[in-house]
This record gives C-alpha cells, sequence and structure tokens, in this order.
C-alpha cells in the first residue's frame, strides 16, 4: 500500500509540538507528524495515566506526559485535542506558560465559544489561531487514531481579525502536511456551517436509536436484526463519544437550535403528506436530494461504492 | 475471490420462476437464482422496454419479456419485484393466469398493504407468500444487482393464517438458497418493525438533506464540502429510488406516523435539553445509544471498520 501522505518534508515546520489529549483526533495528529516530519519533537500531554501509559506503548511521542505546564513550554505549537467544555481550564493553567511567540490552536467542533473560553486566558505574545478538522470516526482513545485521517479532508481555520499572518500560514501549512485543505471563515459561520453539516445528524442519530431502544411493540433484538434496513447507518454516528458531543451541544446551542428548527419544520410537512397521502409532495423530495449526494461524491467527500463499500461483489456477474 | 453463495443445488428447487420487475431485488434475485441453479429457467418481465433490452445483454434470464401475462403462464414461483403502488395492477393483470398450485410472492417493504392489494385478484388455486428481504443499496436498476445481496440478511415472510405449509417451506428453502435467514411474522407486526428500522430512518434522511438544501446562510457548496462530519452518512440512503419510497409512506402510514410521534416527542427533549444547558440528559442519551450498535455489529449486520471502511489505514502506525 502506498504511504498516503506522500514523502515526508525535508525539514521539520515546528522545533517542538505539543498535543494536549490523545484521543482520536490527537492521536492520530502524533502519528501524522512523526510520519510526515512535520516537527523535530513531540510531547504528548493527558491528564489520564492510562492514556499516557498507553501513548508509551505505541511510541506515538518523543515525552509523554501528565504534567501539562512543563510539557508545553518550549513548544511552538501547541494543539488543544480536548472536549470543547475542557478548553477554558486547560487554557487558564497553560496559558502563563506558554512560550513567547507559540501558536496555540484547538480543534474543536465548536468555534465562537471557543474563542470566548480560551482567549481570556492567554498572553499577547502568544498566537490563538482556532481549527477544526472536519474529520473522525466513531472510535476513540489514542488506539484509534491513524496518520491519514485527515487526508483529503478539510480544515477550518477561523484566525481573529488582527491575527498575524505569518502565524496562519505555519498553521495552514501544518494542515497541509497532513493532507487537510484549509479554508477560514469566521467562528460564527463555522458554527452555523458545522450545526447543519454535523451536529444536527449527530443529534438525529442519537435520537432515532433512542427512540427505537424504547418501543415496548418492537422488541430490541428485532431492531437489531432488521437494522439492515437503513437503521443501521445511524447506529455509527450514534455511537460517537458522549463527552465531546454532550459539549458539541452545549457550546454551539444557538446555531443548533436554529437548525433543528428548521429540520422539524420540514419534517411536520413531510408527516402531513403521508397523513393525507400526498404522493406527489413526497416524490419531490425524495428526487431533489439526490443531487447533494452526488456533490459529495464527485468532491471526494465519500465513495461512490454502494452501501459505502459494505457489499463484497463476486466476481462474474 | 471465493463464491459467497456456495455450491449450486444439485437438482433446481422450482421448474420455472418468473421475476415481474427487474430493478436492483429483481436482478440481484436473477442472478442469485441462475448462480445457485434455483430454477430450471428464469423468465424475467419488465414493462420498461430499455430494462428488457438490458436484461438480454447482462443475459440475466432464459426469456426477457414486457408481456407479463405470457411470461408467468407456465412459472411455479412468481416474484413481484416492483414498488408497492404497482402490486395491485400487476396482480389484477397476471392474477387470472396464474399455473395451478403456483406461489406467488413479492419483495415489498410494506406488507398489509399488499396482502390488500393483491389477495382479491388471486384465484384459490394460487399460494399467496408475501415476502421482504431487508437487503438493499442506494443503487437502482438491472445493472446494480448482484447474486449476493441477499447473503447473511433476514428475508421475513408474512404467511396468511391458513397457508399451506409445504408452499411456505419451499420459499423458505428458495431465500435460504440465496443465503437469507428466514423469519415469519404477520404482516402488522413487521410493518411495525420496518417503520422503526427502515421507514422512519429514510424519512429522516431525506428530511435533513432537504433541510440542508434549503439554507440561505450556509451555502450548499460548503454543506457538500464539509458533510465529512456526520451529514454524508444520511445523503446515501436520500439517495435511494423515490416511487419506491413514495409507496412505502404511502401504504405504511399508520405505523410509520406512530413512530415518528415518537421520534419527535424525544427529540423534543433532547431540544429542551440543549436549550436550558442539561449536559446530564444529553451525555445520558448518548451513552445508552452505543450499545445498539454494538448488537448489530455483533449479528453480523454491519461492519465494525471505522466509518464502514472508508479510511484506508496506513501500513505501520
Amino acid at each position: 500500500m502506498p504511504d498516503q501522505l506522500g514523502t515526508p518534508l525535508a525539514t521539520p515546520l515546528f522545533d517542538h509540538i505539543a498535543l494536549v489529549g490523545l484521543g482520536l483526533i490527537g492521536s492520530s495528529l502524533a502519528r501524522g507528524i512523526r510520519r510526515k516530519n512535520i516537527a523535530a519533537s513531540i510531547t504528548a500531554i493527558d491528564r489520564d495515566p492510562a492514556v499516557i501509559e498507553r501513548v508509551k506503548e505505541l511510541g506515538l511521542a518523543d515525552l509523554a506526559t501528565s504534567d501539562a505546564v512543563a510539557g508545553i513550554e518550549k513548544a511552538d505549537l501547541v494543539i488543544l485535542c480536548v472536549p470543547v467544555g475542557a478548553c477554558s481550564v486547560v487554557a487558564e493553567l497553560i496559558g502563563p506558560h506558554l512560550a513567547h511567540g507559540a501558536i496555540l490552536s484547538d480543534v474543536g467542533s465548536v468555534k465562537a465559544a471557543v474563542v470566548q473560553a480560551v482567549s481570556p486566558h492567554l498572553p499577547d505574545h502568544v498566537h490563538f489561531i482556532p481549527a477544526h478538522p472536519v474529520a473522525g470516526t466513531e472510535y476513540s482513545g489514542p488506539d484509534a487514531g491513524f496518520s491519514s485521517l485527515f487526508k483529503n479532508r478539510w480544515c477550518i481555520l477561523t484566525p481573529p481579525d488582527n491575527a498575524d499572518s505569518d502565524a496562519v500560514n505555519r498553521l495552514s501549512g501544518f494542515w497541509e502536511a497532513l493532507g487537510a485543505n484549509v479554508e477560514l471563515m469566521s467562528p460564527q459561520h463555522h458554527d452555523l456551517v458545522l450545526a447543519v453539516t454535523s451536529h444536527l445528524p449527530h443529534l438525529i442519530a442519537y435520537n432515532i436509536v433512542g427512540t427505537a431502544a424504547d418501543l415496548e411493540t418492537v422488541t430490541q433484538s428485532e431492531v437489531i436484526k432488521f437494522s439492515a434496513g437503513g437503521f443501521r447507518d445511524f447506529t455509527r454516528i450514534a455511537a460517537s463519544d458522549p463527552t465531546m458531543w454532550r459539549d458539541v451541544f452545549l457550546n454551539n446551542r444557538e446555531a443548533v437550535l436554529e437548525m433543528l428548527g428548521r429540520f422539524t419544520e420540514d419534517l411536520a410537512l413531510l408527516q402531513r403528506a403521508i397523513r393525507w397521502g400526498d404522493g406527489d409532495t413526497l416524490f419531490d423530495t425524495f428526487t431533489r436530494t439526490r443531487a447533494i449526494r452526488r456533490g459529495i461524491i464527485d468532491l471526494g467527500q465519500e465513495t461512490a461504492a454502494p452501501d459505502f463499500g459494505r457489499r463484497t461483489p463476486e466476481q462474474g456477474q
């Protein structure tokens, strides 16, 4: 199998990168940084001793420690890979100890709330450039990461208006070295875009799986057995990390409620069409949604294989 | 690649199988019947001349015709593979010409309405055993089918109380030869089970894709770009055949409205939790949904590969 990330860099982009939180995203970053020679050294920081132990076993970093302050002091790039709700506490802890000229970034799925939570704790000599790589799987923890997670995915940066352009460019280069495409937007617009492309889908998926679990007329074993009719596709994203997702909804409330309101209105229309036997409305809705699927496949954000490639076609016919 | 369907039968189970409608399901059946030697001969019937032409090119049947009456006269098994809404018309057309002792079945996603639509048109000497293979992909038409579509999937039969047990056993044997597991239940219970495992998920998926397409604050191109955050999983089932799905909702109205009502109630609770910042309710909901996912994977109805195996992990770490 060819290396999806291509040739390692001849010269590292950073001297010393510190990653705070070694879950799916943090451990994928550690692997990708090492693989592409993006930093001369990597420090992995996690408050959980079991995670630190596992990071050492996996050899993901040059140094693995639970001491956040010691871990970030010499870093020219520090990336918070913790749930959105933990960013404030971590920023308060490490803020005063960040190196002069260091770039601080994050990977949170919400941006406006993170900016509000983190900025007050930072000295002026630190460049805070928030980021959100739109990538992930339903698995969590240091074992779940892989170096090509960000390949061909978008990473959204939301630099403040007065951001240092060199710092923005260096962080863009970091993500591009991992194979990502970088896009800049405001934190507010980011939160609106992600509310519809990510947060609402997760909420809906969690909800339908919960509804199915509570039925008294259909057993849980029947739900599981006959899930291939569509239901199973929802269970994948409903298996995502509960802490991360709780924090997303608590921190992107306005945008999620706005999108949820629209979703509910639209659903009421379909409900009415079903109740009154209005086949034309149903058919029209079901037809126009196909174009978006095509767009996603054309843009390389999805495989065109039927059933996400679950099918294993036989040879011949 | 080993043949997923195993060794062909030494003796065909049926002399002459006629398939009415050569879409994804009908053409998968044709391929599977041929591959497993389940019938001595196969007749493919479709009202669309372009489909008949394509079936001939693909060599899917011994005879391909648009003449339904001529096509079914000698068949000992006739399977309707048309949208649920078309079953009545087809049954009225072919009913009087079905052979003595023939088994008539279907593959519709709704059962009570199909029984009501089809039964009045059948002579007493025909065994009507409705069936629903819970399998499919988002693609349609004779090119989309493949012989292993039903392998390791469930096929639900809903025989009437007075059904001939030989006929039920023969039809069970048919589906088992294609690799499916057969389960019997009443049409009413089937419709309730499928309302939650298949119909509601499709409705929700169609709806959220429609909501996303209508936003004025987020462009369609942004929705497509950043779909990897969860949205793209919904677009797959929202790309399913619109005619088939219109008919499902028109013909399983009561059960779908019942499940939709529960879904909406549950969603209102989550909406309230978001509005009031109730993180515990969110966390609890997001935690208990994981068990269902595990059940689906353990039962072989889903791959455990992250991201449905979309990820191509690199070698090494």
